[in-house]
């Protein structure tokens, strides 16, 4: 895109993304955005900001002492996994506040017919996707925040004139929005604003154990439906034991008729030292006994996550000094990132 | 009322109120409320906060110069009226973010039907009161700022901790929403934040000269309708001599027949060194000739506003520094009195 490109060329890559603060991550978290997070940092020339988005987590109830324990069990996981402070900049949204002062300035250029057709706000109400504003119901139930948060999402990435946002296939729609609110701005203020672009994240969606045609999921209520990066083996070993295939002979790798076992070939490729494809190995693995695939399948990802779950506990049990040096430290680089483009902001508005 | 007494006895008063950045305020401006704020520094035990909301300007479009000095302007004149800066707190909103944050945090309990309701986004449209969200064209012309604007108000007021707000007429929605506001927080948070209850302002409303059946406003195409604060004598005199009165022989005070005459009288009123009310003024004047009359008023209007132009005039010419010095030291000020209200609301939420 032109547009894009006439800012970008000027400074190097900018990277942000977000994670909301629910605590210990899932495998599907990891595969779909954690694990690409730890290896941008290999990039050379790559500024990395990546934020726990507690702002973002108030737009529905919560309970104080909760979210506060899980911000802190999210940064202990995100450190776990292998996040560098620095390396990247690593921060809790609320301890920003020019993410919320760019979203109004953005709020007054963007068009709430816009927001009204967005989808996610009438799934997090369970309202169908026809569901129009002036519904009877609708308007007594939506708070504001429901509503606008894709705005402040947008300023999340604008703030730090992201020139790239590794985004699932369900935030696609929020990345466009965040785009026509730089355009936007960029048309009533000057060039001031970049137009992040896309990094498409590894195609790996990771099913739930037990119900293996729907997403892994923090909030599905079966605790076997997901394993936690911080599970023990034997945990592991357990869930995937008693993770749901089905009775047909041997291992093959159909999506739409063995959803169950092609969940596990997917888990067990992306953690294969020899990179083969869920296809290769259910060939390579066609005859395998199910329980001795499964436990092929727990020990590659006990594998995989060696570690994470020691210096989880570490951080978290021996390392509260730490923790906090890290929010303080990733709160001010944050601070300092975010007040360079306010400063241009301010000035293009006239504030 | 219970709930708000509650939290208030434990502090002295602490009053908010905010003006738009719109230059030179009119006569209109200055006796509806800026008048007020100069009275309120006389009453001890009060701490007064005065805004100037910069980031309610834009949610109508806005040249970016002319709003840095529309803002520079309004401060310069604001300090000649006789606000004291070492008794006041006077700040540009714009360089307080705690009240984008606290905005924020009150959008998301803050409901969209309720805003739909509101009146003020229709009228600055110039949509009817019964226009509703779902209206086609509402919803593609409707920015989100216009919209969500009253969560800033009421975050405005809300992050000082304010007992009281002077509010005019067309504001008391707004406050009501304040209110409802903080009732939200506290449901859910617990007892932070205070009710804030309204100072009535004094009953006068400067009418437009050339049209004395609406309010005197900065947005009359007619320059003449209004007297600005900085007007010279000479200014002062010609557009009383030509302000719009009627035929009738004599003086007398009566609203719905005699609007210009009886607007004049209102105006003498506020002036008179023996605080006559309207109806004793045309008591005393009755036979008096309506040239002497406007001359009486002129002289008034000059007597009472007098040393404001050249102090205004000297603070933008010759003491750029000072304004400087006032900017950074109220928004500092500010900032303080904010953080203090944010550290209790991140704590409650959980943040």
């Amino acid at each position: 895109m032109k547009r894009a490109a006439a800012s970008n060329a000027l400074r190097p890559r900018v990277v942000f993304s977000g994670i909301q603060p629910t605590g210990v991550p899932h495998l599907g978290n990891y595969v779909g955005a954690l694990r690409q997070w730890v290896q941008l940092q290999q990039q050379p020339d790559t500024r990395l900001i990546y934020s726990i988005v507690d702002l973002h987590a108030i737009t529905t109830p919560q309970a104080p002492e909760k979210l506060k324990r899980l911000k802190r069990e999210t940064l202990a996981a995100i450190l776990a996994i292998g996040i560098d402070p620095d390396r990247s900049i690593l921060f809790h949204q609320s301890s920003v506040p020019a993410h919320s002062e760019l979203m109004w300035i953005l709020a007054c250029t963007a068009s709430v017919g816009y927001l009204s057709r967005m989808t996610q706000w009438k799934q997090k109400l369970n309202l169908s996707p026809t569901s129009r504003l002036e519904d009877r119901p609708v308007g007594s139930r939506l708070k504001l925040g429901l509503l606008s948060y894709p705005v402040l999402q947008a300023a999340d990435v604008l703030v730090h004139r992201a020139t790239h946002v590794p985004v699932g296939h369900d935030q696609q729609q929020h990345l466009e929005f965040a785009r026509e609110c730089a355009t936007n701005f960029n048309h009533a203020y000057g060039p001031h604003l970049v137009h992040p672009e896309t990094i498409t994240p590894p195609v790996h969606r990771i099913m739930s154990l037990t119900d293996p045609t729907s997403k892994m999921s923090k909030s599905h209520k079966n605790d076997r439906s997901r394993i936690l990066i911080t599970d023990t083996p034997d945990e592991i070993r357990a869930k995937v034991a008693s993770a749901l295939t089905d009775s047909l002979p041997g291992i093959s790798y159909d999506l739409a008729t063995r959803p169950g076992v092609s969940n596990l070939l997917d888990i067990l490729s992306i953690f294969d030292a020899q990179q083969r494809s869920p296809a290769q190995l259910a060939q390579a693995h066609a005859e395998t006994h199910p329980r001795q695939f499964k436990a092929m399948v727990s020990d590659a990802i006990i594998q995989g996550l060696h570690g994470i779950r020691s210096r989880y506990v570490e951080l978290l049990d021996t390392e509260s000094a730490y923790l906090d040096h890290v929010e303080a430290d990733g709160a001010q680089k944050a601070r300092q990132s975010a007040e360079e483009t306010m400063q241009l902001v301010r000035m293009a508005v006239g504030l």
